[in-house]
């Protein structure tokens, strides 16, 4: 598979106005006040360099943005030429970058670069592998809002460079109604009620199920989608059907308890989309370095 | 063991002033600008409620200040009582916190405080496992820079938390000569000297070994810690074994290929110091979970 | 009608966390560096001092978590007492609050706190205007993304308090395809095609319309919502009837050309949702006068 | 009128600091941590395209700056061509600015664009207005601080664009000594006393008058301007008489209850200054569209 | 003299809003991520202690909100009694303010409390030194722009503590024309006309003269205050005389070469206000000790 | 002495991320919201000018790269040609640095360039002052954390510039530990035990010591640096015996009545670095000009 092969057909969109403040916050951590004391003591102030950014194991790159932004925010005159896209697959050894600039900044930012590049491609990476594991089943993969603190947009972006997709975004962008609000409300019937009245139009409304039972109650009223939250496959599958013959366009959503072993069975039970915190709060980091 | 047993005799600190900045960010994050949408429609103002962490899995936890301080801010009069200090063991099911207070304000804050609940308990967890692994070898754990941007405060005491020591907090707390370093000034032993004629006399300076040969120059010019990186038993022995005949106050850190399989072998070659980036960039999530 | 009568079912959320910073700014930008240079010169530090907030004209009030940050952030113990809910109408004269504390704090915050609740209310009022036009024909006032910069949470929750909904909160929480969209993509069809494959399961996708053969094409594919943008009575109606026809769940939103001389018309002719730029651009302040 | 008869002779100053937080904020509010969904999932990255801000209604123009940046920070390399300057009037369909630049930046960054300009123009809209009503009788249009949190640099600076005047910035840059301050101070002429101790020599002093018994005691002290506040016209004229007979260098302004149908009647009756709340407080916004 | 005799009789206003912000953040300065590292590893975190802040040298206190906030900002609980007020006079060994709390607190922030506290005091003190010296004369002495960057707010409040007055806050509140402003406005004429058109009826015009030629010029026009820069005294006394006699309501300053042993001299030549950079940019620091 | 010779051979290291905060927050404070509105009524805002920045007194040039921020970011396209090096002498009168540029902007930056400028110049010609007067003893003159509040990072720049080095930057990156911790510990073993078993490898202690008796027992703990507090020659004579004998590796500092007069006596008694609160909290400012 080429590069260009894995790249996105059009880029999923980051923000850049919060690309430059994650950057220079995370830069402002490591310099502290003092800044790089061993680079600025050994290193002279003009001396350039040439590194390229390298992958120790394979892998979907994500994050690129905020790599490149590191290295500018220390020398606004360095050149980047990135050689994968975003939402790319390399193997050991492949170049992700070269980069060229002063060789202080280069020095200084490397970890701040490596820190996020690793940590995004990494997220990309597992939810890469989820998303192969479920082919061709017509199911996507979606992450939660089991994010870092400060790192959501960042993180939220590295899924769909895996080829996954977005769950909410926060609180704000959609109704997700759970136990708690059905018993606060007296019902599933009321809440939906309430949600409804309280929200604008464009806002979906989803309800977590945990059992058959409450499904049917809940397909009684106007709803956008269900979350099928740690249901055995039996379950799982009978909860498809009913859905569906109730409706072709309940979006239908399993959650819980989902690994590679167990996630191509729940696709083939014909649910629309599995989400899967351990995308954002349990992938390892992808091992890349930065080699002078 | 009881929750007392594993409590830090004195508290490691965390400056209050880093609290209430990143919860109020987070909180920030998941609300957005409508805020919780479906609690908000469907709980009322003025409703108040019980509930409790627990744990779904045994670790070590860590990140109690972040969690409180995140019900506190959108419910200045919550009531939590802690049923575990910081560093302290848990067993599946056993309860972390107790709390009370608005309803609104738990169901909206809950995701914020696990958030930084669980992954700061999780990097704890993986401390201690480590640092368990090694027990009794008078060597020490610890951290490097590999943190989460924006979160490094918080990971680098969870890594206390667990048992472990803090590396350098930056690139301004301490000196760490590598490779680039001592190619561009011409000399390990020129590296050093411009690196102390740069600093204050309350900074270290450790410099990072690869081969024994460099070891040997390293340790004719006045260094206060050398990093042995990727060397193999045979030569991590043979490098502490330089190092102590030389001077007993240099202190002795390994690092690279670290694993839990691996630790305890490196921890008895004699090292005083093992740093292992996975205790921040790699460690899984503690499953914790907020029970109404 | 009593107050109580007028008061949300559940009060619409307004986040917490956005109201402190809001008003920190506001006072900060109407203090300086000098402060409050008359009342400090000549009112003493301890003297206190009663004023109420009273209505000049009638309206709907909106804002006053944020007039009461207002006076609480320059005195903490002051006592606020609120005679009229956050949505409630008052009439010429009418006390909205009592407020109680030191005078220098009441005299110094007065201006920031009148101008978030008078801007505020002013959209309440304007909102509940269109509101009351249209009641009974089962359709909702909207508002859009015209508001004033850095005041987009306030200004849709005074609209919600009004008695309105909202539409988008930002370019993020939906998708809005409009002409430039179709060209770029070649056609509807391709338009919704690639946004539902970028978007999550949980975001809904509206399409902008000008003329009925544009309507046709959009309806062949999977869309939540149809906005009629500028179109006439007679081609809303046709309209109306057309989405209708075709799916029960499709929603229909006008806009283009709303005053209150026209709403009713609109509304009439079935469309569920009729969105108003002037809510949140071109609202008049609501006249409130603190007195001593 | 020809677009370099309305330009100011010196550009009215707008601190550049200013405009890029104020721009990025208010880009940060409508890109959330999504960003633009519809644009991002539709326009590809690397397409270009040319638009034109055009004037809808008459009005003058102010906030181009604010404008420019809003695209800039999206494309750092647009271009924008200005076609009327800072302060001069459009007639409906004039083009006001051209701009060319990538086609997602132009898309995204419309809405802030348009919603600065258009408040801003707005406002100057309004203050022309006044100040065209009172051509010819030396008076001049003022504001007051009845402005939108958060944006008062700007509105101040659109008066300007308009052809009116600035009263005080804020709490801290002169001295309005009102009735409460008085009735403190226990009499005009101890409050002025003790405010001309407290403040410094470059600060000036100004006494708002209800009645024109109380004109007479501030005459009796060393004052630099009154506000007389709510007057009819009769007891303007006198007012204006005593002031006059008194000292021919403190400034006379009018305020309350002033409209476009009694503004020329309150300047002539010999004021040298007019304030307007409404011109900061209940500008309708200048109707300014996007065309591509 | 009593520290009552030495209080305003009413407290110089400091905007609350700033204290806050610059003690955080000096806070975070002096804590970095891993807090007070002595004192969190040797000190319980439940310790009470009681301290002093104690004068070592005599001069005039300011600064006592920023002290207390530091302390406060660490230990909510924390109790502060001030046994002297803003601007009252200290000698060697007096007790400044008691102080109790958590231990770690008062450790912690003591450096930071200290830095603000000595600072001011400072100024305050070089202030009533420059005041006294010229009691009796009917001037006043003031600050100037050369203050701090970051802390011009509380360096011009310590300037009112120690007795002083203050010059401008910024290039914002009072127009001051230089030479460089009336070379190219050709003409000190044309300079003060251009200045009155572009700003409010609030704002007073102050020209700077450097020799009496420019004076005579000066006073053909419309000025609120001169500003005699580096004149003899001769020249000064002629200066005081010509405006004296053109006008008894401008305000005369004199800047440039001012001691404590030329200000008297300066004083008696009929000026009104001395400014003197040295107060906020050269005052040595007030020797303060926090003894427990 | 020609300004080559004065240079650092290494520039020493201002993290970038610092400057362009520091200055953007100066000149918000300066110009507020209305800007310097002395310029901007009267300079046209196309003229352009040339200044340069001189000396009146001799001195150590700090903070070019401060000064040349503040030009730059009211004016992208200034230019600064730098005549003086970083850690250069000036003499009266000598060049500093040309500028080019628009007018506007030079005349509205000059006075934070200068106050940056001035203030670290100043610490930094105070420092080569002490420094100068220990040449030829090998001890170093150090810096304190007496600092500016927010100004830290530049004012240890400013000190490394003048030939000094710093001390811990905070209570974050170095062990002090006095009297209080002491007491609190119950011995200086114990609190020393404390700390090592509390921080990382890389963190040196210190431990401050009032007689010499206190000295006797410290060094009989791991420790690696001492302070002599306000010890007479005498002491310190003996003190710096005691050391030496006990280890030729444990830093020696003094501290406590050094000035100009005392500074070579005390460095003549054999410490190694010499710390001197003076050079950060009472340096005179360097007068420097900015001649059009």
């Amino acid at each position: 598979m080429s590069v260009e092969d894995v790249a996105m057909p059009s880029q999923p969109g980051l923000p850049p106005t919060l690309v430059e403040a994650a950057v220079k916050a995370a830069l402002a951590e490591d310099l502290g006040l003092a800044g790089d004391i061993t680079t600025d003591a050994i290193i002279a102030a003009d001396a350039s360099a040439s590194a390229r950014i390298a992958a120790r194991h394979a892998g979907v790159i994500a994050g690129l943005d905020l790599a490149e932004a590191a290295f500018r925010a220390l020398d606004p005159g360095v050149r980047v030429v990135r050689r994968v896209a975003e939402g790319g697959v390399v193997f050991p050894g492949q170049v992700v970058a070269d980069i060229e600039g002063r060789a202080r900044a280069l020095l200084s930012a490397e970890r701040v670069a490596l820190n996020f590049l690793g940590r995004l491609s990494g997220i990309a990476t597992l939810t890469r592998a989820y998303a192969d594991a479920i082919a061709g089943t017509g199911a996507r993969i979606c992450c939660t809002r089991k994010t870092t603190p400060g790192l959501r947009a960042f993180e939220k972006y590295a899924v769909r460079c895996g080829g996954g997709a977005n769950h909410r975004f926060g609180l704000y962008d959609a109704v997700l109604i759970k136990d708690n609000h059905i018993a606060a409300a007296g019902g599933v019937g009321e809440a939906i009620r309430l949600a409804r009245q309280g929200i604008g139009h464009l806002v979906k409304i989803e309800v977590e199920i945990d059992k058959l039972a409450q499904l049917e109650e809940a397909l009684r009223h106007p709803i956008d989608a269900v979350l099928l939250d740690n249901m055995g496959l039996d379950d799982l599958r009978r909860a498809v059907a009913m859905v569906t013959r109730h409706s072709g366009r309940i979006v239908i959503e399993a959650s819980g308890g989902v690994t590679l072993g167990t996630v191509r069975a729940i696709a083939e039970a014909g649910v629309h989309a599995i989400s899967v915190g351990a995308l954002t709060h349990s992938a390892p980091v992808l091992d890349l370095g930065l080699d002078f």
